[in-house]
Order: structure tokens, then C-alpha cells, then sequence
């Protein structure tokens, strides 16, 4: 694309960021919510089989299908965002990286999606779900950060009750949360038939409590849990672990 | 005691081993069931506060009360264990170490440990369960070896019931698990009012998955997982870490 066509996707204040993995680039604005290391941790931990098809629950930048897309061959996402704005610049991210006949942005409410795209019709769920608990933590000013960090469109009990309505049997979830709502997770989601099946703790240091939990659940899947090796992020000297510079710089497959 | 009296505590075939702690010692006969690391560890992640009644839920040789009566100033341990051979080797033990005021073994099925000892009457409870489901792994040959290794006396949500029904309120209860039973005890804890509030994953080596974990729960407790940092036992080099050392060294408090 030009930097002439680029520069029509960009609204005033919004910056294009190079996402550093197959010439992949993603439309930011500093003032809203930008995303993080746990959308690139979540895109690692998730194993999407080629031909799927794929929901992002609250997609915020758009940032989970865009890397998803470069790591699984002839897979398609419905990504869905309940604020018109954020669904607008996810659009615009996804035209800038020509991924439109892959990606769609769909302004929804995620409590809505198992009724407005079908049940029981994909093979995956992916989510970066609200963090914290409504009234929990400190509330970002703005609107979209506030979205994007506490529960104020949706609970968790809502995020895993739409992802196993959106997914076939034996369809695969992957969610990426705060290790301080570890059994709260795993609870709900084997309430609604999305038995947890692998999980990796995120550590920021090998000697430190896990501060973030990776999760996938099998709908209809049998009791089992895979546990992975901990993945840490910094060494003692303070910088990025071997597998983290892996995580961020993976090419291709 | 006198080696002459010592003698007199030992039946054919066992032995006295040195647990290099507090000048502890224990009765084991190397073809029955001998204790093992995972009683070292849940002896250290047990917090149990001076004067409490604690109970062992099929303490097998008496090492979990034995360990625990160094580490905590006024404690009183009943120990329940249901295979006759094995209460009479423990109560042998404790007699050995000069135990017999605070450490009472009875020969008992830890089913019926609630309805015999008296319900919400102890501050504490530990228990290092059977490993494996009955039916799952190798089965050990040996009667002793078989009953603390896989669930022929118990399942493991006997051993969770009749722990929250010996706790009172706000009472504590301390297991060791394989890993891979983790979401299973997690679900019998809340399900039966024992709130998990603190966790320990046990990894052999830094970097593979867990392989044991650490439990703490609440008779009644709110909500919340506190993580800790992981317990590895092993460096690169094979040696035992800082850690497990200071575990198995630990002195008196």
C-alpha cells in the first residue's frame, strides 16, 4: 500500500506501529487503549489448525487475528468490538495489512455473538478478557482503556458462556487472564462445557509468583490438564528471556 | 532413649532412620511404604499456628505429625491411618522421638475420622493423598506401597470431605497432589467449603511443567488465590537447589 492510500486510514492522533513479524503494521491511538504484551503472549500459547474458523471476543486493536493470521495458514476470524470506534481502526488496521478477505470486524456486543453468528460454527475462540472485576483496581479514565481493563461491557462469566456456544465440539478456546482469577475461570468454564485442557503460568521472574494464567479449554473435552513448562519473561538481569524475544519475533510458519 | 530400649521398638526387618532434623528419627521397613519427598515439602508449606489441634489423614509412617511437631511450639496431632501394620509402626515411631503427648496415631478408616474424632473441632488438617486414581499407573505390589500410592482405601473426595468436616471455621487444610489432579481437587476443596487460598506449583526442573502442587484451603474462606513462587528441586546441574536444601535442613523454629 502507499503512503498516500495509508495516510487515508489514518484519523487524526492514530500512529501506525510495526508489529515486527511478517511486515504486519497495526493502527494505534496513545489516548485509547494500545495492546499489550498479553495479546502477543495469548497469540504464541494459541494453536489454531490451518483452514479454521475464528472468533476474537473483544478484539480491541484488532491485534489477535492480525497475528493469528500470519502464523496459521487459510484461517478466517470474526473479531468482535463493542465500541464503534475501536471496531472502526480495527477495520483500518486490517485494510492496511490487505487482510480483508481473512479478517472481519464486526461491532457487536460479545454476549450477542453466539445469536447474530450461529452456534456451535467455529473451531476456535480466542480472548484478552477484562481483567480485573468491575469497581476493581484502578478505573482508566478513558473509556476505551476502561473497556479494555475491567468488566464494563461484559463479565467473564459472559465471555466463556458466548466462546462455548460459538464453538463446535472438540472446538478449542484460548484465554489469556490475571492468575489471581485462575479458579474463577477454570470454574466457569467447565460449568459451560469448555473443559480446561492445557495451561501455562506467566512468570516475570523464575523466582516470582505467576502473575498472568494461559488457558485452552475443549468444548465437550474430557478432564485432563496438560500443564506446560512456566514461561518467563525476564531473567535476573532484567532482561527479555530467550523464549520471550521468540515469542516476539516469530516469523511465518 | 537407650539402644537398648530403641531395640525393643523395632519389629524384624525395619530400620531407624535419621531425619536430620531436631534429632527426629523414624521407624520405615524398606519393603512397606516408605515416606518420600512430598512429605518434606508439605511438612515446610504447612502453616500451622502454636496450640493448634492438627489432624493427619492417613499418615502411613507418622513422618508429616513428626516433621510438624518441630516446626511448631505447642501442636497436638492426631494421626489416622487405616492399615493396622503401618499405625502400629508409626505409634512406634512417635515413642522413638518421645512423642507420645502430642502425637496420638489411631488405627481408623479416615472416612470415619469426623464421625469418631468429632466434627469443626481442629485447626488444621494435612494430608498427602493417594497419588493416582485406582485402576491408573503401575500398581504397587506391595499392600503398604499399593494403599499410599492409589486410592483402595479412599478417593480423593472422601479425603476432601472428611478434611472439611474436621476443620472448624476458618480451620486450614494442607495437601500435596500430582498436578495433573489439580482443577479435580480445586473443584472437591469449594465444593465442599474448603476454599483454595494459597498454591504452590512444585516443578522438578525450572523449566518443565509442574509435577506436584501445594494447596492450601480455608473451611469457609472468601475467594481469592494467593500464588507463590514456584518450588523448583533440581538445578541444571542436577543438584538439589538453595531451596529444597533449606527445606530438608530446615532447624527447629
Amino acid at each position: 500500500m502507499t503512503e498516500e492510500r495509508e495516510g487515508h486510514l489514518l484519523l487524526p492522533g492514530e500512529r501506525i506501529d510495526d508489529l515486527q513479524r511478517a511486515h504486519l503494521r497495526i493502527i494505534q491511538h496513545p489516548a485509547g487503549f494500545c495492546f499489550g504484551m498479553d495479546a502477543v503472549l495469548l497469540s504464541d500459547f494459541a494453536r489454531i489448525k490451518p483452514g479454521s474458523r475464528v472468533v476474537d471476543l473483544g478484539t480491541g486493536t484488532g491485534i489477535l487475528p492480525i497475528l493469528l493470521s500470519a502464523k496459521t495458514r487459510e484461517t478466517s476470524f470474526v473479531a468482535v468490538e463493542i465500541m464503534p470506534e475501536a471496531a472502526d481502526r480495527a477495520r483500518r488496521s486490517v485494510a492496511l495489512n490487505g487482510l480483508e478477505g481473512r479478517i472481519d470486524v464486526l461491532t457487536m456486543d460479545l454476549k450477542q455473538a453466539p445469536v447474530k453468528l450461529g452456534k456451535s460454527r467455529f473451531h476456535a475462540v480466542v480472548c484478552n478478557p477484562p481483567y480485573q472485576r468491575a469497581g476493581c483496581g484502578q478505573t482508566a479514565k478513558d473509556a476505551h482503556q476502561a473497556a479494555a481493563r475491567h468488566e464494563v461491557h461484559c463479565t467473564l462469566q459472559e465471555v466463556v458462556a458466548s466462546s462455548a456456544q460459538l464453538l463446535m465440539n472438540m472446538g478449542r478456546a484460548f484465554f489469556i487472564l490475571n492468575s489471581d482469577r485462575f479458579l474463577e475461570l477454570l470454574f466457569l468454564m467447565r460449568t459451560h462445557g469448555l473443559e480446561p485442557k492445557r495451561v501455562r503460568m506467566v512468570h516475570p521472574f523464575a523466582d516470582r509468583p505467576p502473575n498472568l494464567m494461559l488457558v485452552e479449554g475443549v468444548r465437550g473435552g474430557k478432564p485432563f490438564v496438560h500443564w506446560m513448562p512456566p514461561l518467563i519473561l525476564y531473567g535476573q538481569d532484567g532482561k527479555e528471556t530467550q523464549e520471550l524475544r521468540r515469542i516476539y519475533n516469530e516469523e511465518e510458519l
